[in-house]
């Protein structure tokens, strides 16, 4: 059943519990680091048809029920003029990071076509392979995660400058995450009119922020966001990493199916989200590193947990770590393949 | 009432709100930089003259109800031989990080008189300043905790390396985190017999693990410890940042006091805690840096979430960051104290 993921995403029955993996396109896999060695990250973005080779190294040597277009949540900032590198161990260091109105006010929003075209080819590309065979996941950072580069400069741990800036100017705040829908509305949009059958949005880091500072700060402008994706008729998946204090908020904010971090058993996440939404998740990726029987254990720990026949995908909570054997996560695949859907 | 801390984590009645803060002694305070400027945080800790005034400087200036003692988790490291130290801004380095059995091995038990009798001088230094006007909390890291720092090296954000340590080795495991159990009970136990009238365990990065493996790897350990201190008599809190997921297991592996996570709305963790249990926490570090009237706000929708006429101890949800201005500290001090109990 090539389109196992699809059906999962909005309920209809299903032969298998479909599975796919953040970042199953990646360093761990030698196939991947040929092509890295000699190219950034950001060359084989640009170069389609290399992205699209990266794109189909994990369908093809683990049988995954789903590719996801490799790229990177932070490509928009180029054409929103606001440049940005990656540094070797570092992350991303975006140049001038915003801190007053003139910052957002300078900040452009792109025309996915003319300025993100290379993304886009490389969704048309990858449709022509895969075809009949895998669906195609497209993928957007998320207002408040694309904020919070924008305004830390990278990463960050206390996310301090990007709560004290939604804290101290609100109008500015505003004004931010109303441009960055508008960026992320365009840019998935664009993507679902090339060709992607999902579209994941990755607020990777909206975990940092408090309910309160949620509800206030972030789910309006998601509303927005979601409300309009919704048109669409895709499957919208809405994740975030460490998100088990949001999920009703972020569930109420839009999304068919709620990505779920690793942290909260999957049973309390779906009993907590109710029948409305399909459910994504959860493994903790260093689970990949354990050996096979604690693997199979954590696995099979979640598929009977989930105790749905369909609504849900298998996946990790987060990323895979570059330290995974490719081995240990095709071991993954064919565990949930064989589990019994009933 | 000089007590109230201590009696609202027996349930008994407060004429207000208690209230501490994590980290309420250290960078962030004016006169704390003064004392630090010309030695390093483990000569302060060493000088238990030194110790017990930066102990004291919040109690003076912010008239908090509990004094904590100003040490580190990481001091019993040095009489266990595992020698390391506090980098200016990449924090602690473990110089050999334990990987096996002999590392396991050739830690050994301090005598906590002999090998750590500075922080108890600390501590009678301390009670004695403070003797019927501020009780005094004690404190340790949590055999998890101390055991990820002495298999990381330091600081981490995966913890890979002790998460496969444990899946990998856990007879090895089972042998470092009974070790540490043994540490940590000698060492709060010392602390008591010097005068602490509370203490808190910091199991700070618990909350990196899922509940299948902290089920497994860590509360059997926790339970020993726990059920050993609740024979002093003295309140036990119970302490991980970002533990949502975790709440019931740890409640159940002991402590008269849990401290939540400031992601956790405070009424989801009274409610899933039960009324067996006091809680402390939990507002997020970072609305200390907002304007005032959000400040207000997010400190009055913790103390109405709790709804509880005692059994509760206002505090962070994590420690105070340096960038923090101790005028917003004493803010919150006089919103919470001036908050009705009924």
């Amino acid at each position: 059943m090539w389109d196992r993921f699809l059906r999962a995403c909005c309920f209809q029955s299903v032969d298998r519990t479909p599975v796919w993996f953040m970042r199953q396109a990646g360093r761990y896999m030698s196939e991947y680091r040929a092509i890295r060695a000699r190219r950034t990250l950001i060359e084989i973005c640009k170069a389609p048809e290399l992205a699209t080779q990266v794109t189909l190294q994990p369908v093809q040597a683990l049988g995954v029920d789903a590719a996801i277009l490799f790229a990177d949540i932070l490509l928009p900032l180029e054409p929103m003029r606001a440049s940005f590198e990656f540094r070797a161990d570092d992350g991303p260091l975006i140049h001038s990071p915003i801190g007053d109105r003139a910052g957002v006010d300078a900040l452009r929003i792109p025309d996915p076509e003319a300025d993100l075209g290379y993304v886009l080819e490389t969704v048309r590309l990858v449709r022509r392979e895969l075809e009949g065979k895998t669906p195609l996941v497209g993928f957007a950072g998320a207002p408040f995660t694309m904020a919070s580069y924008l305004i830390e400069g990278g990463k960050s741990t206390s996310f301090l400058r990007t709560k004290r800036f939604m804290h101290r100017e609100p109008a500015i705040w505003a004004s931010l995450l109303e441009k960055l829908v508008e960026v992320v509305r365009r840019y998935l949009r664009a993507q679902i009119g090339a060709g992607a059958q999902a579209v994941q949005i990755f607020d990777s880091w909206a975990g940092a922020l408090t309910v309160y500072d949620y509800a206030e700060f972030v789910a309006p402008y998601m509303k927005v966001l979601f409300d309009d994706l919704k048109t669409t008729g895709v499957p919208v998946i809405h994740f975030s990493a460490d998100n088990g204090h949001l999920l009703e908020l972020q569930r109420d904010t839009g999304g068919s199916v709620i990505g779920v971090g690793w942290q909260t058993p999957i049973d309390v996440a779906a009993t907590r989200l109710g029948k409305s939404v399909a459910i994504q998740g959860n493994l903790d990726p260093v689970a990949l590193l354990a050996p096979r029987p604690i693997l199979a254990r954590r696995v099979e720990q979640i598929l009977e947990a989930v105790a749905r026949p369909t609504g849900y995908v298998f996946n990790l909570g987060h990323g895979i770590l570059p330290e995974t054997d490719p081995a240990a996560v095709a071991f993954v695949v064919d565990r949930v393949h064989s589990w019994r859907t009933e």
